[in-house]
């Protein structure tokens, strides 16, 4: 770069030294040049004579002084000058400059970037309560953490509403393998996604990420992609986050606190504010705490003693309206919650109620229960979402007469979707197509999908038919309505046997998700593709069979309509006969 | 805080050293003490030698050091030990903590947050088109910058796509009030929005953020918020953003470059990667421009020279499916451009096409256009969003029989929303409801709002009525479907008169949008909350009747059905006759 000041790195300077660089822009010049001057204890006056020895000034020379925004120097604004500042010695106030200047600059992200991250993510999810979606955010990285447990994953969503021993928190605890220091620094750098983390102080110690194998229905527990996820929500639920953390092998307890407050304290007196310390303490001391808001952290610090490892997010300055749905509604967010991660919770097969003696076998070893405790004589409780029955995926499992297996994958990048059908029929008298319990009687007058002899002949009215899962935990935004194959058109069954289809897709992390993980990107136009290739499943195997899937597709649906469907139909009306003669 | 470590500063120290800090937890302390070490040319026996005696570590006595992460250094890992570390003073290697230790961490959040910002949140618009919708985050900044101007407030979206001049580029230009380097610094930080800004480099002349006054449809060309929009959008677009400014007022031309490559890169070098240069310059200076992929830039800033201030936005590394899209369908970005700055572009009455004296007057001083430069043969072509004549504002309004004016008032913020419904009658054999121009025509069998007698009684089917604006700008996905008082509920006249209804609502930024200004979080709900207070504008007055909202629109809606539609109906069948006499 010719004709131009190259920006010099700004020397090492003694504490309290105040330098400013100085570029030489006086009319004449070819080439610049710059010098840094220090101007700690100088006023305007000593920092102009300096200033003429250093850069040879004439004493009859007319020359200015001006910041890059072409300020023009004086006695109050050299006071305010600040360290490492830019300016210009120029011959006139508005002279072109004869050559370009550099200027160093800094801009790293507001902190707004953390704080406000998740705010108005999920309030783009308009107005459907997002409480459980920042709460399966916490979730999601406790999977990922208790992956590789021998014996139980457990996982509390504690909440605490109770003055006598706090103000109100969501504590998030799993017994997962922890977080060392680094990682605990890691968790902290906002968008820091898992392909970019160095796992170890030690660049010979690094591992690089590794897709997971593929397992059934993806559940695969790799739940972590973006980096923002745990900041989004924590930050969307309250204020303030202290992570307690100890990993797998380590003595030590990790602790570091996130809050709002300490942000903005350190951005008003001029602090960086990503600098911040971990307190690491041995395992059950919890002296450090002094906030009387907080007492009930010495309760559970208290509880660490004898764990292997395990990892609590202490969410404090709760929002209320969250306090009053987790006080007032639980059960909204464990049906939510049992929803989302249907799959984890029970198994690759779902939440079979029937056989009711394998299903209390727990096929999973994973244990989620949101626990609350209100201020006595309020009785603390406990809800294992395990033990939820009514989560929309428990209805459509249990209401199935049968299902119909398939599989998609995309060319080229082979992602593979793994796809199930369900059909729940017509008996006697009524669809029996699972209502969402959550949803409010219909007004019957607000009901467009009643044809006017007044029957609704449409049990799905006008939901998609597939709800979506990444990694085995529910994207709760996009659904796929239906595919060519199992679409109406040219129907060989009554077109209603259509409206009594539900589905779930499972794909790996092939396939998009956003960053809030509400809705996938890609999905839909993946599966539409027309290079996608659906093959059927027989008994968890690909069928050899060279079928099309449409063909048997309408096999089996007509098989369910003839088998399950109870229609009693009056045929051949013939007219009132009123019988005088009885 | 007892009996722990406080995190000292770190020490002030020459260049090319290497400190660490290293805590004695040595099992017995009551209280720790730590010590700076010197370790720039040590290796690990030197440096075991400085520590013995600094800590007076006895010559039987068993210790070992260790990172914060228990892992016990060595002679390699020594070496890789980072400038800043704390490292630990332990009796074993597995011992309890005696007291808590403090450890420094930075977190400043990776590059990600800047140059992936966009990507996923404008993903989230599940596959319709984001680009419009990002080049609107442009053309709200330009609107901002050019609020003032006296004359005519220029924007331009310049699309080079010749490779006679360089690689493709997009490149948004506006003849507004610039940004000084302070200002195109302020740019650069990601979530620094307006309310947080320091407008100046000197704190005396900072102003504060000032509320817009309010005026007629919200259009005050305020439309910047949270910091994201200008970085979202240029990263969404392509790889690289070249900001170029000259203030009002300065003679200098002020340039920053942000770039995947440079972020990658000084990740890699271990830079700091929010570090960077602005280079200042002369208007019409672009001896710095090497790269021969740019050379369009030589015309570029050529250009500069007379112009007062301005900003380009210039655009380069660009997604080849945006650079197809521009170039072969750059009619639906001009028409979704225009749609969402139609008031912004007409005027508070929007594109009336029938007084087309008036229309030619151009009622604003706003000229936002569209350009293209192929390669030649090609022809060079311009499009003014003035001139889009079917986008779906101006079909709305143009199709309008007649027009009923509200505002509503939300309690207790006393948010105003200004509401337009439009009458769109049926017109002898057809609906004059305007159809989408983009959306292909319908098929027939997919139609499920035909009734069984096949005619559509539904101009407007599934569609909620009203669009909304924010701040005069188009918010594009969120629709409000109806109020109380304009649904079909007892309606008094034929029920299909309601889906003759198009509907425009006005906000300012009391209402709160998304951060990607795709979807408001709170209208629907503020709008339908009980309190919210509704009434009639007659001639651009607040009427002074005191009859309710639901009475004007029920008359005014009955007067339009009356008035303008022309409906041909066949009365009292009688059956058949053929006639064998003629
Ligand atoms: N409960 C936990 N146990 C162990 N490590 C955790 C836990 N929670 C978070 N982490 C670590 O912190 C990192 C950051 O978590 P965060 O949820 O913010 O982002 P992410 O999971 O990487 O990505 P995403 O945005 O997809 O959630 C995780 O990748 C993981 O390494
Ligand atoms: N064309 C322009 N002319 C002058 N100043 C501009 C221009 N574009 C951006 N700026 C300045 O840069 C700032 C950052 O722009 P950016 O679009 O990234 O965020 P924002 O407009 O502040 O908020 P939002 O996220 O709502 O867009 C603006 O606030 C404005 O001060
Ligand atoms: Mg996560
Ligand atoms: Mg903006």
């Amino acid at each position: 770069m010719l004709n131009s000041f190259r920006a010099a790195a700004t020397p090492q300077r003694g504490r309290g030294s105040r330098t400013v660089r100085v570029c030489d822009l006086r009319l004449d010049r070819r080439e610049g040049t710059e010098k840094h001057l220090e101007i700690s204890g100088l006023d305007f006056n000593d920092f102009l004579h300096d200033l003429k020895k250093e850069f040879s000034i004439g004493p009859r020379e007319v020359f200015v002084v001006a910041t890059t925004d072409r300020t023009i120097l004086d006695f109050d604004k050299f006071k305010e000058l600040q360290d490492g500042s830019t300016l210009y010695l120029l011959q006139h106030e508005r002279q072109d400059l004869p050559v370009a200047a550099e200027e160093h600059i800094n801009f790293t992200p507001h902190y707004d970037v953390v704080i406000r991250g998740g705010m108005h993510e999920y309030y783009a999810s308009q107005g459907q309560a997002p409480l459980s979606y920042t709460l399966a955010e916490l979730i999601d990285n406790a999977l990922s953490a208790t992956a590789k447990n021998e014996g139980l994953r457990s996982i509390e969503i504690r909440v605490l509403n109770d003055k006598t021993v706090g103000k109100p928190a969501v504590i998030v605890l799993d017994n997962g393998h922890g977080m060392s220091s680094k990682q605990l620094n890691n968790w902290a750098v906002y968008r820091l996604s898992k392909f970019k983390k160095e796992s170890s102080t030690f660049a010979s110690e690094a591992e690089g990420y590794v897709r997971p194998d593929p397992v059934p229905r993806s559940l695969n527990s790799d739940i972590s992609y973006f980096g923002v996820g745990g900041k989004q929500a924590v930050f969307y639920i309250g204020d303030s986050a202290r992570m307690i953390s100890k990993p797998v092998g380590s003595p030590d307890v990790h602790e570091l606190v996130l809050s709002k407050e300490e942000f903005e304290r350190k951005e008003k007196n001029n602090e960086d504010v990503y600098s911040t310390t971990i307190l690491n303490r041995r395992p059950g001391d919890s002296s450090h705490v002094k906030n009387n808001d907080e007492r009930f952290l010495h309760a559970l610090i208290a509880e660490e003693r004898g764990k292997a490892s395990f990892t609590a997010v202490v969410i404090t300055g709760v929002q209320p309206e969250h306090i009053t749905l987790l006080t007032d509604r639980l059960d909204i967010v464990t049906r939510q919650l049992a929803h989302i991660y249907h799959y984890y919770i029970h198994g690759v097969n779902g939440h079979v109620m029937s056989s009711s003696s394998s299903n209390s076998d727990h096929p999973t070893n994973i244990d989620i229960q949101v626990t609350l405790r209100e201020k006595p004589p309020k009785c603390p409780r406990a809800i294992h979402l395990r033990e939820v029955e009514d989560d929309m995926q428990t209805l459509f499992i249990n209401a199935a007469a049968d299902t119909f297996e398939f599989r998609a994958t995309t060319i080229p990048e082979r992602g593979t979707v793994e796809g199930i059908v369900r059909y729940h029929p017509f008996l006697y008298d009524k669809e029996t197509y699972p209502k969402d319990p959550t949803v409010a009687q219909e007004a019957p007058d607000n009901d467009d999908d009643d044809n006017e002899a007044g029957f609704s002949d449409r049990a799905r009215k006008e939901k998609p038919i597939f709800e979506c899962f990444w990694n085995g935990r529910l994207i709760p935004y996009t659904k796929v309505s239906e595919f060519d194959w199992c679409s109406p058109r040219g129907a060989k069954v009554p077109v209603e046997c259509y409206s009594r289809l539900s589905g779930v897709l499972f794909t790996d992390d092939r396939f998009q998700v956003t960053t809030n993980k509400l809705t996938f990107t890609d999905l839909e136009l993946k599966l539409r593709d027309k290079n996608t290739i659906y093959t059927i499943v027989v008994n968890g195997q690909k069928s050899s069979k060279r079928a099309t899937i449409q063909n048997e597709f309408n096999q089996w649906l007509q098989n369910c309509h003839e088998k399950f469907d109870k229609q009693v139909k009056f045929l051949g009306f013939k007219g009132t006969i009123t019988r005088h003669d009885v």
